[in-house]
C-alpha cells in the first residue's frame, strides 16, 4: 500500500469534471439507458413526471463516482452499471421529495415537478424511484451492496428530517451543520464510491478508502454550494436564488456571519432566519453582510479541507488516471463558481 | 397435498379477527417490540411522529398475517418477526404518505399525523420508515424475501399513482379500480404472507398458495372497506366520514350505482367526482343513491367472492388452527361493520 500524498498543487488551468467524465463516459451511457429503462411503468404519469427530473439532467455525480471507483478499483465487469442507477434513483427521489418539503419552484434551471405534476403526485413516483432503486440492488444480488446502500437511505432521511427540525433554528451549532449535510449529502456520496470497492471485490481497507473519498468530497460539494447561495461575487437576483435564506436554513455561511456579527447584525439575522425578513432588499442585506464578514471564502476554506481529506484518502492506490481524475474531481468541487 | 375447499359456512356467532389474533400473540408481542425499537432514531421528531401513527393502533393485519402463515407452515424460528415489523413499516410509511396526498385529517380516529407535525415532518418521516423497512429485511439476509417486498413496495408505488391518475375520472372501469386496489392494497397482503412460506423454507406450491391467499384477501379488505364509506345502515355523519366522496375517489360502489344510475343520477356523480359536490346534503344523496341501487351489498358480494379465493387457496395445508384462524380472517374480512 502506497501512502503518498497528492498535494491540492496549481494548475496551469482551473480544475474540472472533464478527465472525471472522460473515465466514465462509456460506463454513463449504459447507465443512463439502465435509468430510463427502470423509470418506465404503464401508468404513464411516472415516466412523464421522473423523466422531467431526470432530463433536465444534473451533473450525475454520484453515478459517475461509482463508475470512477470501479476504474480506480479496476474493475472491468458491469455490475457497478445497475448499482450506480440505483444510486442516481436514491438521488432523485430524494429531490423529488425535498422539493415538496420546500416548495421549491425551480430544479435544474427548470419549474419544480412539485409546480408541475402537484405534490400528491411528486410524492408518490419519488416513493417508486426509491422502490425501483432497491429492485435494481436485489437484481444485483450483492447484500453487503444492499447494506451500504440500504443504511446511508436511512441516514439520508434522519439527516433531512434533521435539517427541517433545525430550520429556523438561529442557534444551530456548526458541529449539528456539519452532521446535517454529512447525513442528507455526503452518506449518499459515500455509499456510491465505497459500493466500487465491493463490487471490485476489494479488501476492507480499499472500501474505507473509497467510502472516506465519497464522504469528504460530498461534504465538500455541499459547503461549496451553501457558500455559493450567498457569494456576492456571482450573486445575481432571480428565481431560485435565496431559497436557503427564505426556508430559514441554516448552512454554514449564515452560522459563521452571525457568530462574527454585531448586536445589530445578530438582531437582523434572528428575524431573517425567523422568517420575518424575506424580501430581495433582505436577501441583498444578507449577502452584503456575509461578504463583510468573509463567510463564503471561510466556508470555501473548509470545503478545501474536506477535498483535500478525499484525496489523501485514495492517496493509498497506485497512480492511475482514475486517481488522477477523482482528485481533480474533489479539486474541481471547491473551485467551481456554479 | 389435500385439496379440500372449505366453504363459507354458516356460524353459530359472528366470525372474528378473536383465533388469528389468539394464535400469534405470542409473535406480536416480539413483533412490536421490534417496531417500537426501531422507529427510534436520535432526531426526535421521528419517533415523535412514527409513534404517533404506530401507538394509533390499526389492527396489525399485515404482520399478522405473516405470523399465521409462519405457523400455517409449521415454522418454528424468530426471523420472520423482523420481517413482519418490516412490512408494518412499509404500510406505516405509505399510510403516512397517502395522508399527506390526501389531505387526510383523521386517521386511526386521531387527527392525522400530517395536521399535527406538517406535510415535510411527514413525507420525511415516511421515507425513514421505509428505509427502516429495508435495513430490517437486508440484516434477515434472504434475497428471495428481498426481492418479494420491493417488487410489492414497487408495485404499491405504482398503484397509489394510479389512484391518483384514477381520481375524478368517472369513466373508471371496475376493472381498473380492481387493478387498483390490487397493486394498492393486495400486492403488500400477499408479499406478507408468501414471506412466510420463504422463511418457512416450503416450496413454490406454498408461496403461491399464501401468496393467493394474501392477495385475494387484501382485495376483498379493501372492497369491504370502500363499501362501508357509503354504507347507509352504518352510516354517520362526522370526521372523515365521506372522505373517499369528497377527494372524488372511484370506488366500486361509486361505479356501480353511476352504471346503474338514471340519467339525472349520472349527472349527479359526475358533478360530485369532478368536486363540485361536496357539501354534506350531498354525501347524503350519494349514500341514498348508493343504497337505491344496492351498489355496498353488490361490492360486499365481489368481497365475499375474493374471500372464498383466499379461503380456498390454504386448502392445500392440512388441518390446523392457524388454517382455521386464516379461514376464518377473511369471513371476517367480509361481515365486518366497522
Amino acid at each position: 500500500m502506497s501512502a503518498d500524498v497528492i498535494p491540492l498543487r496549481p494548475r496551469e488551468s482551473e480544475p474540472s469534471l472533464g478527465p472525471i467524465m472522460a473515465l466514465t463516459a462509456n460506463g454513463m451511457n449504459a447507465v443512463n439507458q439502465v435509468i430510463l429503462e427502470r423509470m418506465q411503468s404503464e401508468i404513464p404519469l411516472i415516466p412523464a413526471l421522473a423523466g422531467h427530473l431526470i432530463a433536465g439532467g444534473g451533473k450525475r455525480m454520484r453515478p459517475m463516482l461509482t463508475l470512477a471507483g470501479a476504474a480506480l478499483c479496476d474493475y472491468h465487469g458491469t455490475r457497478h452499471h445497475k448499482l450506480a442507477a440505483a444510486v442516481e434513483f436514491i438521488h432523485t427521489a430524494t429531490l423529488l421529495h425535498d422539493d415538496v418539503v420546500d416548495g421549491s419552484e425551480i430544479r435544474r434551471g427548470k419549474a419544480a415537478a412539485n409546480l408541475i405534476f402537484g405534490n400528491p403526485a411528486t410524492v408518490l413516483v419519488g416513493d417508486f424511484l426509491f422502490t425501483r432503486s432497491f429492485e435494481l440492488m436485489v437484481e444485483d444480488g450483492s447484500l453487503k451492496v444492499l447494506k451500504i446502500l440500504s443504511n446511508a437511505s436511512s441516514v439520508i432521511s434522519e439527516g433531512e428530517v434533521d435539517q427541517l427540525t433545525a430550520a429556523r433554528q438561529i442557534e444551530t451549532s456548526e458541529d449539528r451543520y456539519l452532521g446535517i449535510i454529512g447525513a442528507k449529502t455526503a452518506a449518499l456520496f459515500a455509499a456510491a464510491t465505497r459500493i466500487a470497492a465491493v463490487v471490485a471485490e476489494k479488501g476492507e481497507a480499499e472500501e474505507r478508502a473509497l467510502d472516506d473519498y465519497g464522504r469528504n468530497l460530498g461534504i465538500a460539494f455541499q459547503l461549496v454550494d451553501d457558500a455559493m447561495d450567498y457569494d456576492s461575487s456571482t450573486f445575481e437576483m432571480g428565481k431560485g436564488k435565496g431559497d436557503d435564506f427564505r426556508e430559514g436554513k441554516m448552512t454554514l455561511p449564515v452560522i459563521l456571519a452571525y457568530a462574527r456579527g454585531t448586536e445589530e447584525e445578530r438582531k437582523f439575522w434572528k428575524d431573517a432566519i425567523a422568517g420575518h425578513r424575506t424580501s430581495d432588499e433582505d436577501l441583498a442585506h444578507a449577502v452584503e453582510l456575509i461578504g463583510r464578514h468573509d463567510a463564503v471564502n471561510a466556508t470555501r476554506e473548509r470545503a478545501r479541507h474536506f477535498a483535500q481529506r478525499a484525496i489523501n484518502a485514495i492517496a493509498m492506490f497506485p497512480a492511475s488516471p482514475a486517481r488522477a481524475a477523482m482528485a481533480e474531481a474533489a479539486e474541481f468541487a471547491v473551485a467551481r463558481r456554479s
